[in-house]
């Protein structure tokens, strides 16, 4: 068929975001959900006990600071998987765009709830 | 910990693919594989019966064909889902960089074995 349907962008969707630390569903496909997040400062100390997490920087630096093993820097293009049950606190110095692919069980701070803890409903309301 | 490990970054797998539609693992998280795949030309006809493939453009446009919808196009940061069970075949005029997340036992041409059908031994293998 000839007719064009114009597809969802990375760039247009966080545009769309105006809050830190406050991650969008933008795709979801097998049970897992594409999230986009825009991040400034440090969130806070967490893990997913079951979950695997899928980080990729679209812009800007992230560190993912580990208690047990050494730190991840992430430039633009980088990713990086953090394995499920290992504690993790990602940071970022200035204002990064992160991609992120985790199930859509996945609570974005584990079992650490704080004022940063966004419910999943938000994080799946559509944007724009 | 203060030591920084370089991670993976998408422009350098790229860098490492010389062949067009056959994909290559970068990453693996919850059952699901990220691949990324130069593509050139036109692949095959094939669905999943099972799974969802999540595509992302890294550079270039892609086409995906439908049989029973319409076509989609897609530019750089364009991202789409080609859901389980329907018919496609992605294209590209110019060679094109994609990124894909699909399950670990998705196979690329679904259930059509072509000249084209790389086994997922040869996709998993280390880049580089």
């Amino acid at each position: 068929m000839n007719e064009i349907v114009r597809q969802p962008n990375l760039d247009a969707a966080f545009g769309q975001l105006s809050e830190f630390w406050s991650p969008r569903v933008v795709a979801a496909a097998n049970g897992q959900y594409v999230k986009v997040a825009k991040v400034k400062g440090e969130f806070v100390w967490h893990a997913h006990a079951d979950e695997d997490e899928f980080f990729l920087v679209h812009r800007g630096e992230l560190t993912i600071r580990y208690r047990d093993r050494p730190d991840v820097v992430l430039r633009e293009g980088d990713f990086h998987v953090v394995p499920k049950g290992v504690e993790h606190n990602p940071c970022a110095a200035d204002e990064c765009w992160v991609v992120l692919v985790e199930p859509a069980q996945t609570k974005h701070t584990g079992e650490t709830i704080s004022d940063m803890t966004k419910p999943i409903e938000q994080q799946a309301a559509p944007l724009g």
